[in-house]
């Protein structure tokens, strides 16, 4: 499939953040050329870019897709009720049907929303992984390991389910298979230490929540001897290929325990703040120590949108408050963070990330003609501080339109909605 | 003029906080009735509310609208350099045509998200109040005092043009004109005993900027031996109808001195984050206190937008955050804060903030089938956690539609947009 894009403005977020206004050429799934002289080329999608805004497709690196139906669904509870009280009874109500429902449901929310790649962690993952396929996102899916059972697996077999998941989609273009034990206060040292062997056999991620709460932090301390980071460091899991979601409880000696290993951190400050668990990831120092760091939004219950462009701007506040320094974290760097940060922290850097010929054509287009956007004085500032994922009017992925000025390609809309208020009801009733 | 809007579900935010399905109809700029049967009536407009949340319109309680200009001209850097390098000179250079342009693109901001009244403070507000007054919206607006030449008038002339603008603007339906003198910092007391005068012979509330950094509370108690909101006690001006804008460093016995006083605090989250002071209004002790608290954004320039949900969202999580407590600040106390709140700190409780018969009718309309809206299991929590500004289709501001399904219907779109653009660029240029 062909695309061709006329006249518009293309942030590349290559190495130089290169702006460029000209016309960019899709082919094959890849981007061939951004150009400030126009292209005069065939293609079987002509888009014309008069005031959008281009740029690579932003990476949502920590969620639970299905919980999209549970946004709304129990807020301003402390954790432990919301948990036992809201998402826990739901959850065990699940089933293939319903997720699909609840994966459909964010992915058009993700679509809408400016986002092409997303991490994600949760049970029932092969049923997420068909639905995301057949929609034409690309998501980067974590086989899910906890010590109990879960409402798909009875908790023994668990890793030969994941075994078999990672074989069945380790070769698919839009899907990436991962292991994801749930952490290190719901996982025991054995399964951690088989999910690693499972990572390493097949060479692929492993994401894991770690110290999301004090609470987390100090009940591994108190039945390890260590904390969280030195867990995972203990048994091999801090590694080159292992995505951290939050670190909101970490400590300077856990970051150099972090640096020039390759282990990343998923950065959620819109959940972290909802739910209060007081920390969020130090990300200054974390980028000092060169530690790559993606931006998340987590599950829509506890954020409550899987909005990337408000999770830039939450990041971008909430440093500069805690720091009392409204230089920290400037607007460059959070969209690096949403974008080349995402591909660094899912490892796939070399195809995404940024916009380049040879890239992958996984990217976005804004339209830049609304009240809240003008005056124009700078598009990156504008990603961080004004644009708000409604803005977004045209998402590709792997060089193929899946929303074409507001027109989504491969979601009925009508149906996903309808069906997502009927089922979350039903859940939730 | 009359209208019927059948078939939605209705906010009410009455003192029961009571939701109904049904039919709401206006005539002649008031609420005349909402009703859970459905209503028989001829109307003018006849508006179909099938999936759409009504509720009140938003109040605005701090902003400087010709800033909007100012948007993203300007991030990520220390106050001082901000006002030194970026505002102060672009503003040096306004004059009553720029203004215009500028007020223009902020109203079209704030009608389009859901902003029904705004509280402002800038210089050249006779303007701001003609533009205002054609374009339909409810401005409640501060003529600026400060210590210095404005770029309308020698500093010496602006008590006796602040007393000719509230004469002017004093019964107008949807324009209250009220003095604001700049701040404690800007205005020696004499401007302060001045203020206090005109406000006073004419009844007109006061609005002022109140403790938004620690530099400014710092220098303030060194010049005149008392803190900021101690300097107003002092000179009398701590009394009903004064709205502070900010208090972010304010202490619990400021809140004692301010209590059962009748002052009220515009907190505005987002620019301070972004200013980064290190402080925002302490708003569950000010609630506790009974002040009265409304929302605001504050000038663009530091936000980067008008947008009330944003706010709204900001609000509830940076309280959580910082507190560590998911419980503070629930959704229904955000929303209060963003209607009830707002009519309350302006001291119009009697007219605005909720939607019952014989309320002056300024409400607005929420599209709700989006995917990030759905499902829907509480629209209360919907408005703080995952409504944009962006899905407001009708804002009625005085019985009078403004934006009707995302038509505006008293201003030229295209007109304000290209202007703006063409004017900002030359200001900053």
């Amino acid at each position: 499939m062909s695309i061709l894009i006329k006249n518009s403005t293309i942030l590349t977020q290559d190495d130089s953040r290169k702006k460029i206004h000209g016309d960019l050429y899709i082919d094959d799934h890849v981007v061939v050329e951004c150009s400030e002289k126009p292209l005069s080329l065939e293609a079987e999608f002509k888009i014309d870019g008069t005031n959008r805004l281009v740029l690579p497709g932003l990476i949502n690196t920590h969620t639970h897709i299905p919980m999209t139906l549970f946004r709304g669904y129990g807020d301003d509870m402390l954790l432990q009720d919301w948990l036992a009280q809201r998402i826990w009874p739901v959850e065990a109500k699940l089933d293939k049907k319903t997720i699909e429902i609840g994966t459909q449901l964010g992915l058009l929310e993700m679509i809408s929303s400016g986002t092409t790649s997303y991490l994600d962690m949760y049970f029932f993952e092969e049923t997420i992984a068909k639905v995301t396929e057949k929609t034409g996102m690309r998501g980067f899916l974590g086989f899910a390991l906890i010590d109990f059972d879960t409402p798909e697996f009875e908790s023994k077999e668990l890793i030969s389910q994941a075994d078999q998941f990672i074989r069945r989609w380790r070769n698919n273009p839009l899907i990436s298979p991962l292991i994801a034990p749930h952490s290190t206060y719901s996982c025991k040292p054995e399964t951690l230490q088989n999910a690693l062997d499972i990572a390493t056999k097949h060479h692929v991620p492993l994401h894991i929540h770690c110290s999301e709460t004090r609470d987390e932090v100090y009940d591994v301390e108190k039945k390890y001897g260590v904390r969280p980071v030195g867990l995972l460091k203990k048994y091999g899991l801090l590694k080159n290929e292992t995505i951290l979601a939050h670190c909101g409880w970490i400590t300077k000696n856990e970051i150099l325990d972090m640096k020039n290993v390759g282990v990343s951190v998923a950065h959620c400050p819109v959940s972290n703040m909802k739910i209060a668990t007081g920390g969020f990831a130090p990300v200054p120092e974390l980028l000092d120590a060169r530690v790559p760091v993606g931006l998340g939004t987590d599950g829509a219950a506890s954020n409550n949108t899987l909005d990337m462009f408000e999770t830039m701007k939450f990041c971008a506040l909430v440093h500069k408050n805690h720091r009392w320094d409204p230089t920290i974290l400037p607007a460059q760097t959070v969209v690096d963070l949403a974008t080349r940060g995402g591909a660094t922290t899912l490892g796939v850097q070399h195809s995404l990330g940024s916009l380049e010929g040879g890239k992958t054509a996984d990217l976005i287009m804004i339209d830049l003609k609304k009240p809240h956007l003008t005056p124009l004085h700078d598009p990156v500032s504008h990603l961080v501080y004004a644009v708000r994922g409604t803005d977004v009017c045209t998402t590709i992925v792997n060089g193929a339109p899946l929303m074409l000025e507001k027109e989504f390609l491969t979601i009925d809309v009508e149906k996903t909605l309808e069906q997502s208020q009927k089922i979350a009801l039903e859940l939730t009733s």
